[in-house]
């Protein structure tokens, strides 16, 4: 097929090799090529058969590529790449420092609208799906409370936190939503809760030869900041097992919407996500919303937009009967 | 304020009223009528303040209405009211006879193009937030399964049939998802379950005065057509419980998106409703999408759409760059 929608990919990290696998699982798109800053022959794609271009190289692939979708870092790649690429190209990112969106989105729009491209920021699952699924809570239900719970997910911050730990050998944290907390939302009581009422910490150790695990427990649980402020739930495990469950990325979480209407009747919606890996189930939102960039490309919509501007249907390959045909 | 979006609405009964009540908790936007087939005096509104008009004067409200809610019945009254009413109104309807969406969408599509007005039809949730939520689901999923239950919610059919059953005093029936089968779609195993086995069937039955309850729990289960073939649960309560807990209108359900990225790992989509009154959701879902088609007609659109068609962020009474900042 000539006519597939052409796409590349700026900078390969995690998220970078999760939209090379979510390309390879929509037949009316094709990887055209991976930009790298680093040595194109020290990054190793999954499928050898695609070729790695130096980033300083992009701009003449102007003509090659329908999207450009950017996998590099919020902090500091996407502020600085995608300005630029949104001279040449129409962008796909994943931004999501919270702060700053309207700053990104301004520094988009600008060049973008210059040269009559499309930018789409912030897209993935937080900031993305549930920026969505708030937007429909409180709009639906305008009397009511939303609620974002995290996890189960794995924290790089946290983890690091417990390793430094004096007979730690491996380890690794996860944030839990509390199902207590859940349960008070979802029966419609509208409860106030802190970003702490709402999560558990649960860490998984392997103590180092000769550790005692009661003073690496207590060590753990009572370290300020990190977790003396929270319900905290530490495993011991042995390094076998530390290898097998733990090494994977999964995230996740919950958006709920607790309302009333009418004469007080309660109505709750909830969106929740459990994900075997982040950056997988990140990269595969990049490409159903690159779809949707090429066709509102296709009509001529320029400059930054976001989520809440594109119409969903588009991000589907059917065309508009046979969904409302198959979904409706 | 004068510049409040100006609603009106077609037809009076559970959805009418739920628009009303919805209308009340939407500062702005303001029912400027009703409509209704019946003697205007016979019809009781919530809001004493708001005018009831004899459906036949319709035409002559053309320019004092941005937005006419249609609340008629699926089966008979929205194919008819439908194309009639998009000739002179912009137009919101939840017609929800699945196997004819696409014969709907041509009947409204025609004259609304013609009159410069614009439709949308089958909004609610389900059709509506159940189909942009399979759509979702499988287009950024593409290797995967999409399951949809339904319940808790109150089956009139088959309240119907019970309260046949020689015994029973009074009767109500509950569609409930299995939660075994819930357990297995959110496991990742992907099952292939019919409709009977994603779903079981609750009764509330109070006896006639000397009726024997397990004569009519028999007679129930062992009902052809509505009751053998699935798990049904008879509970017997005494009337004044059946009028305090049983005269609600609950329903909701799940849509769930089962499936695999990269190298194997699961990934699940959970969507849930769990509402009080499904009129009054409904009604509310119709009411964030008629300024959503207010801001749409605005900006030239027409022609039939569903919910498909519409960018999100347009259901918002925020603006665009207060709505990043809030939810992003
Ligand atoms: N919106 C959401 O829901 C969501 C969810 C998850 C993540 N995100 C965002 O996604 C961003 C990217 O995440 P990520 O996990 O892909 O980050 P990452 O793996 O650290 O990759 C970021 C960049 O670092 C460079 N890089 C990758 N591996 C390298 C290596 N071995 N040596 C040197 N440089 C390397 C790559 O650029 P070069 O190829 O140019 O060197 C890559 O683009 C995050 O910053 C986050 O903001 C958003
Ligand atoms: N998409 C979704 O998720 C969803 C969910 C729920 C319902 N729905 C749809 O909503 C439709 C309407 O539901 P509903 O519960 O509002 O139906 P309903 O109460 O039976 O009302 C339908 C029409 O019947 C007339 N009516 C109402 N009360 C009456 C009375 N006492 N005597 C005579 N006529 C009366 C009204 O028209 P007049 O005022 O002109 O007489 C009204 O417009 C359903 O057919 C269903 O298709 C969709």
């Amino acid at each position: 097929m000539s006519n597939k929608i052409k796409v590349a990919i700026a900078g390969y990290g995690n998220l970078g090799r999760g939209v090379e696998s979510a390309l390879a699982q929509n037949p009316d798109m094709q990887l055209v090529g991976v930009f790298s800053r680093r040595d194109p022959v020290t990054v190793e794609l999954l499928n050898k058969d695609v070729p790695v271009y130096a980033m300083a190289d992009i701009e003449q692939f102007q003509d090659q590529v329908d999207v450009m979708i950017l996998c590099g870092g919020s902090r500091s790649d996407l502020p600085e790449q995608g300005p630029y690429l949104a001279q040449f190209f129409n962008t796909v990112d994943s931004f999501d420092t919270h702060a700053k969106v309207n700053e990104h989105f301004a520094a988009l729009d600008a060049p973008a609208k210059k040269a009559g491209k499309l930018a789409l920021l912030s897209v993935g699952w937080d900031p993305g799906l549930f920026s969505l699924n708030r937007m429909f809570g409180e709009t639906i239900l305008s009397e009511g409370e939303t609620y974002t719970f995290w996890g189960k997910g794995l924290s790089q911050g946290h983890s690091d936190a417990v390793r430094r730990v004096e007979g730690v050998k491996s380890g690794v944290q996860y944030t839990l939503p509390s199902e207590a907390a859940i349960e008070r939302v979802r029966a419609g009581e509208q409860p106030e809760l802190t970003t702490r009422e709402k999560h558990i910490r649960q860490c998984f150790i392997v103590l180092d030869e000769g550790a005692d695990a009661e003073t690496v427990r207590t060590s753990i649980v009572t370290m300020p900041d990190y977790f003396a402020d929270y319900d905290t739930e530490v495993n011991f495990i042995d390094q076998a097992t530390f290898e097998k469950d733990h090494s994977s990325m999964p995230h996740g979480g919950f958006v709920i919407r607790s309302g009333v209407t009418g004469s007080g009747n309660k109505q709750t919606i909830e969106y929740s996500l459990a994900l075997g890996s982040n950056p997988e189930f990140t990269a595969s939102v990049l490409v159903a919303y690159a779809r949707a960039v090429h066709k509102l490309a296709g009509l001529g919509e320029v400059g930054a937009k976001t989520v809440l501007d594109v119409p969903p249907g588009l991000l589907s390959p059917k065309d508009p009967a046979q969904l409302r045909l198959d979904l409706l």
